[in-house]
């Protein structure tokens, strides 16, 4: 049974897998959201974590980190889009709408890890999107960032590819805090739903960017889309916080 | 590439495919929600519309609904779940962890479309879930409920199938209108996110679930798993409605 078949290694440590857009993975434009692309990076690199053996039991962590209660945490991501996949009413016939995403792993710092995808076209092997994103670790408990422990660092940077999806541009790096004086759009009150929360008890990272959507008029949302964004992680959030969201156009 | 071939027509009029479950697709308990149910109903449903040769360009509409300018919209949905399937770090390498979904239509009154799934483990065959569903046409335009055209029914009727995934109990026929007199929990001020919308530009029937569960208190969301629910469906809600969630445990 092939359709079980998920991915597999290409180039010794890159993970490849395809995926056909669902139904309920598109927006009303019918085209795939970001969230969508953002859901299936933790897919791959979920499954890149199996494939490679590394797996323990959670959410991508190794055994090594299992034995020291480390989960994993995004501090930064970069997404740019070059273009959104619709979903076509054929691509089980025509099977026109796949994409083959590549996922690898690369050094960051002393105590993080750099994961990059790309997306193609399956059929045409263009790039539609190119993301890189720094992980670090947290202990389960305390909740609090910590070093990267000799054995984990053996354990994973035999993995570690020096090759970047792509370099993100000077204007990119720094996000400016947003307050009331400089804030256009304020959505107030986004509580979390359950379905929110992820494995490790805390808002998973995919949501926080269904927030700042929200917060965006819905002009802006059907007349334009997104070509790029640079997402912070500062703090996590749990069921009980209540988010704002604020929006501000250059 | 087999990992883009969807699904298969078996006995003729059934569908049938077989899914992974992502690790997106389950909660904080690491076991698929209904609404992942919900969302692998849709895909199958559309899958099986477009596999018959009965797709136009929509949303599981057929060439003569699209000619009479009509969409489907469900009335009525019920849902037995006899186990969640979980998600496994190792669905990739032992296979375990697979549905197979098979769904099939059948007639529902003069105007209406009976749609049934039966969701089963992939490896042991044993049933997960069973649902049914009654789907009527609206027409795209004054969003008014639509008898059937003749040559829809031509389209459709050979394709009918009189076999039931299950046999509503008469208890779950009746669903009693909550007010504050009779209402235990409420949560109120909900609002559909851009994201709840597909492509009939309003709330997908998958969400009107994710409201339903918002109401109930974290405790019970916690302590206890959905083994049933029935879902009737009144009136479409847009962007621009603002929603309340009512509960009451008898």
């Amino acid at each position: 049974v092939d359709t079980l078949k998920q991915g597999r290694l290409v180039e010794r440590v890159v993970y490849r897998q395809t995926f056909v857009v669902r139904s309920y993975e598109v927006g009303p434009d019918k085209t795939a959201t970001l969230d969508t692309f953002l859901n299936l990076f933790q897919e791959t690199a979920l499954n890149h974590v199996l494939i490679s053996g590394l797996a323990g039991n959670g959410f991508g962590t190794t055994h090594e980190m299992i034995r020291n209660n480390l989960i994993w945490v995004v501090t930064r991501m970069q997404v740019q889009v070059e273009r959104y996949p619709a979903w076509y009413i054929f691509h089980l016939l025509h099977r026109g709408n796949a994409l083959e995403i590549d996922t690898w792993v690369g050094a960051s710092g002393k105590n993080g890890m750099r994961r990059d995808w790309l997306v193609r076209d399956y059929k045409t092997g263009s790039i539609l999107a190119r993301a890189t994103s720094t992980w670090v670790m947290m202990h389960k408990d305390t909740r609090r960032l910590s070093k990267m422990p000799d054995l984990v660092r053996a354990e994973i940077s035999p993995w570690f590819l020096s090759r970047t999806a792509f370099i993100p541009e000077e204007s990119c790096s720094k996000i400016e805090k947003l307050d009331n004086s400089n804030t256009r759009y304020i959505r107030s009150n986004l509580t979390p739903r359950h379905s929110d929360l992820d494995m490790n008890q805390h808002v998973n990272n995919v949501k926080y960017l269904t927030w700042m959507m929200e917060s965006l008029p819905q002009n802006i949302l059907e007349s334009h889309h997104l070509v790029g964004i640079t997402l912070e992680y500062r703090r996590e959030c749990s069921k009980s916080d209540m988010v704002e969201s604020l929006t501000h156009p250059e």
